[in-house]
């Protein structure tokens, strides 16, 4: 058996670049991978076997094309995993996992030593083999698992590096450069968002990406026929995509390096790498859907083993498997020197360029961001969309780490800056009239709100805070995106999505587009800001709160209509979720006031006292979130139900969750209805004077009812 | 100008079934439509200017292919609109609502008078024309909005039929044979749910359903070609859809008719039929995004009409063009008698399958299937989704009007039952050995969670109750099938979604795959049942209301892990939401548990009072929206809130709205791990010791901070 050395008996070109001289591991291709292959697949089965449980079919599957990636093909550091230039790896089929945490093993990452390898399915709570990829860990790029979101990630990796590239690099100093790799399976096919990004990567022509699908033909059900029987090559190159065939990817590695590199050569296009494998290869279930999410069995590896020439009873990492896998970290390091290099020349020749370059690096923005925010609006009526534009726009014409997107809704929610230019391929201006450039920041994405979400998570996954993604669509569409939106909390990523036409107050397109339940999903997802300013000053503070959030991604909740600019906002307070808008000494009750209907617990306030005789203090309330991490003492001033004092929360949202910060509340808890905006509020019961007689009637209802004062009453 | 009349020039045939014989209307198909096709225009333009806003510009654009469809192609009955057999038509693209409400005002739909025509974006409440079609009025299929919905409903529609037809056609007897007509514009095209369901469809082979591509090239953003690049008809063929072109799609009617013609009698696959089209014709914005989403202006409108050679002051339907449309509720009601007569004699030569049809066709489901639900259970642990198939597994075999469905998760969800037999084209036998037919209720959407439940609201729309569709994943992937869930809960459908790996119990799949706020979403969402079961008990009472609820969506959150079966549950307490499972006259704390925790209160109770000697009550509270349904005293006497005893929820979720319930909880605020399901409740502090410290040290801590008292805690 012939284990590939350290020889220089083959030298590949074909990519360009600081990378190109850089591979002191060059190789002769042998068909004779046998050792490695049988050691690595037996090595997921026995992982999984140890705990019973797990994916080991999948990751058997693609060993030919992880040694291909790992040993031949892909540009990665393992002892600087952060290594800025790295080549991005992909595992968008998160459950083969072990198909990655092994080759992060067999590579030479520290962190993932050989017990952590074991740690797969174990109760170890600081284990680095958790059941999916996880962002945080060394060599994982993206946290992946529910399908279809990593291929999507990939895209925005891709379309980072082109970005990045087409702002810095100058001649003889591509300072980026890499490769994105993604690997699916065939969920990852029918899935809609990935069905979404592909389309878009095909679009802008990224040819910086490639995709391999491990075509194993078989899902859970069983065979793929059962729910696919289409001419997926066909359909990739419809969509743009350049698509190379291996037939024989359980063995072939050296066709699939030769794909790979014809891939990453590729001029025009995105590639599709459409590999043949066989689920759980070589076990007792091999090719068939028992092999995908369930251990072998004692047994079935034995006779793997003993079929293998291995001894059935134990298992090894052999040492001239050690052997073929060494030198990687080395390389990796050597790689890593040249850019630095590369950097530092890059910085004599291009001091400002640099300067901006190695901000963007370290993730930091210009100290003076937050001058860029007005002190001050218009006194006039203005739309929270309008004012979200008046303060960021200038942020975003000026600030290069901002890439802004909309799911095809431009014309109403208001990102576009003067002179901003589209990120497009450049030659669209020939074929069709389309201006842009790579270097471009402005993204249209098209109707396609899932992938512009899970787009930005890989835009923003690229190197923390280097690229800062904003989406922007109607509110209603956040559910559509809604699990990448959550993929970007759990990653700790920080994107800022912008949504507009945020309640019924959106008016005629009616209970589609009207949210009433989607703020209690933000409200309660983990490490996500909701917020939702009531005016242009609140929209100052909830774009500072977004801004300086950097773990974690914000949604501003803008609205449709004008809303008038209130005296009493303070952009500060937003930054503590709720603060008073209108004290008074001896209030009976308190009114919660949240965003595009604020002003309407300022005016009932005033009614209440004109009418009823009734003091009423106002609270504004735009983020749930950021007002749970202040201290007792703040809510309970805050809020001052300590004092037994109600509060009544005027929202038209559903009310669940506001029980924990209000008695009653004027909420909406059906579907809305298409009307136009203020003749919406009124069917509603938003109109002032029907909210001031609910908040009496309340008022004299809990003197007579005791009762009621420990109960949440809708009124 | 020539009008088309009711003379015998022109047959046309190419359609089977019922209808082939009934059709009173034969015409000439004439090139000069002209009068018809401008009257739409300027009726489609003053009624967005009388407004000041709607979409006019897409149905403007689409009006020969409106006439092509409502005058000559499709069968239908306006005075009869829920004729059985009618064909179904969606408008994908729900924006361009004016285009159908006008073609039902023509056509002679009794409720859509002029005078509701002009309601559109008006503030009229009871207005029948709101800003996208809503299926509550005559004449609208589905509810649409939200792109991509539609295309996926109407995949559904045509799966209905094909169900329909394979079950109860007989030789002879075709009682049902419709056609499904979806019309889209770009962004179904893009969108991730259509894709999924393009795929499926063109899978499915569903022959009987034809999408119409209203193909203008303008989204809101402006052209097409900023987002999408690909080759959309080579994608479609790729995708199983046979494709037919129709270049001069504005006017020429004769080309259209006979594309749906050809479409309709398409044998093996779905047509796809590309039209092109211009956006706004003949206004001053023709051709461009501005036409899409807001009227035109008043000279803009004026010139068009003297372009046209109409009063630029006025506008009428004139007679002739009335006249052009006049015959059709005739002809549809002859298609009515028709029907009948042929279900008539159906019944005498079929009696018992006529008699089950005609229950399906009345929505009903046999009385007795209650008695199909087990009255007790075996005394061992047992995971709720495995409860879930003990109970719903024999309904399913024998009851026909359940179509049951999973997003490649058959090995986990347990809704296969003895004997099942899959939906597919027969002719998947020989081509790729996969077994099944249009008979068979077993459903494998593949890895597309959204299009299974947009789908399921097709099948569900097709007539109310005839289908009742379950949908089966994992809890969190219902976040990516969200924005359907939510049509069908908004369109009043009976839709079943049974979801499995509802907590932190389900392990090692680690916080992708675990659930902490998806509850929030759901029990917030209007008119649907979130209904967590603790046992197998519980799971019946699940499956009772569900079944119940003809108007109302459901999901049915069952564990992963196995739960031991709790002596005190009751079916009959799951519908009233909450229930007390164990009462103590003297109890200082009420402990609420939910679903797959709902032993751990149980036990929690015992050890307070072992270790303690707090007394303790017991809740278990299934469902939030069936306990909102009941009395305000139920409500009391379940939660004795009101004497003073304090109420804590145990629930490995977000808290967001047991506040309206409890006084504290035991909740999740983070993202979940990746560790075995005993691991992960040990790790998030979900064991009982642990539990019941919490409760504990909460009752002293009460003692001693009355203040706490009013405000919700988290332990």
């Amino acid at each position: 058996m012939t284990i590939p050395t350290m020889s220089v008996e083959f030298q590949r070109n074909g990519f360009n670049g600081v990378h190109s001289s850089a591979m002191p591991i060059v190789h002769k291709l042998s068909k004779d991978h046998d050792l490695v292959l049988k050691t690595f697949r037996l090595l997921i089965a026995d992982l999984c076997q140890q705990f019973n449980g797990g994916h080991p079919g999948g990751a058997i599957g693609m060993a030919a094309i992880g040694v291909a990636l790992w040993r031949y093909v892909m540009h990665y550091a393992p002892h600087t995993p952060g290594f800025f230039n790295r080549d991005r790896f992909v595992l968008s089929n998160g459950h083969t996992c072990l198909f990655q945490y092994s080759f992060l093993h067999l590579t030479g990452y520290k962190a993932m030593t050989f017990e952590q390898l074991k740690s797969y399915h174990s109760d170890r709570v600081d284990a680095l083999c958790p059941g999916h990829p996880e962002i945080e860990h060394e060599g994982i790029e993206v946290t992946t698992g529910p399908l279809g979101q990593g291929i999507a990630n990939a895209v925005g990796l891709a379309m980072a590096t082109k970005n990045l590239a087409a702002t810095y690099n100058r001649p003889g100093f591509d300072v980026v450069n890499n490769h994105t790799w993604c690997m699916i399976g065939d969920a990852c096919l029918q899935e809609g968002v990935g069905l979404e990004a592909i389309s878009l990567a095909g679009h802008f022509r990224l040819n910086n990406l490639t995709v391999i699908y491990d075509n194993n033909q078989i899902t859970c059900d069983g065979s793929v026929d059962l729910t696919n029987t289409e001419d997926v090559n066909t359909k990739m190159r419809a969509c743009g995509w350049d698509v190379i065939e291996v037939a024989n990817g359980c063995f072939d590695i050296e066709a699939i390096v030769d794909a790979l590199e014809q891939a990453r050569s590729s001029k025009q296009k995105p590639t599709f790498i459409n590999i043949k494998t066989v689920i759980g290869l070589d076990s007792s279930v091999a090719g068939t859907a028992v092999a995908h999410g369930a251990a072998f069995g004692a047994q079935s590896i034995r006779d793997m083993k003993t079929a293998y020439g291995f001894n059935p009873e134990h298992f090894v990492i052999s040492e001239s498997v050690r052997q073929f896998f060494q030198g990687i970290p080395e390389r990796g390091e050597q790689w890593v020197q040249e850019w630095n290099q590369l950097v530092d020349n890059y910085a004599v020749q291009h001091p400002d360029l640099a300067a901006e370059f190695m901000a963007r690096v370290r993730g930091e923005l210009p100290a003076n961001w937050q001058e860029y925010i007005p002190i001050s609006f218009p006194d006039k009526p203005t739309a929270t969309r309008a004012s979200s534009g008046l303060v960021f726009n200038p942020i975003a014409k000026d600030i290069n780490s901002f890439m802004v997107g909309t799911a095809d809704l431009s014309p109403s929610v208001n990102m576009i800056w003067p002179g901003k230019v589209d990120f497009q391929h450049p030659e669209l201006r020939t074929t069709c009239g389309i201006n842009g450039n790579y270097s471009g920041r402005y993204i249209h994405y098209g109707v396609r709100e899932h992938a512009m979400a899970a787009i930005s998570n890989g835009l923003a996954a690229y190197s923390p805070n280097t690229i800062i993604p904003v989406t922007s669509t109607f509110f209603m569409f956040y559910l559509y995106a809604a699990p990448a939106v959550r993929m970007g909390a759990l990653q700790h990523l920080q994107i800022i999505h912008v949504a507009t036409h945020d309640s019924i107050g959106m008016g005629e397109d009616g209970p589609t587009h009207q949210p009433i339940e989607l703020a209690n999903l933000y409200r309660a997802m983990p490490n996500l800001l909701y917020i939702r300013p009531g005016d242009s000053e609140e929209t100052a503070g909830a774009w500072i709160a977004a801004i300086g959030a950097k773990q974690t991604p914000s949604i501003i909740s803008t609205s449709r209509q004008t809303l008038p600019q209130l005296a009493q906002t303070r952009r500060d307070g937003v930054a503590h979720g709720a603060y008073v808008l209108s004290e008074a000494e001896s209030a009976t009750v308190t009114l919660i006031g949240v965003g595009a209907e604020l002003s309407f617990a300022l005016e009932v306030a005033e009614q209440l006292k004109v009418q009823k005789g009734i003091t009423a203090r106002v609270v504004s309330f735009p983020c749930q979130r950021l007002f749970e991490k202040q201290s007792l003492g703040y809510k309970r001033t805050t809020l001052q139900r300590h004092r037994g004092i109600p509060a009544v929360v005027i929202e038209p949202f559903a009310p669940n969750g506001w029980e924990r910060y209000a008695d009653a509340g004027i909420s909406v808890t059906r579907f809305g209805h298409s009307l136009p905006g203020k003749a919406a509020y009124k069917f509603f019961g938003y109109e002032i004077a029907t909210l001031t007689t609910k908040v009496a009637s309340y008022l004299e209802r809990i003197q007579g009812d005791q009762l009621l004062r420990g109960e949440f009453v809708d009124l």
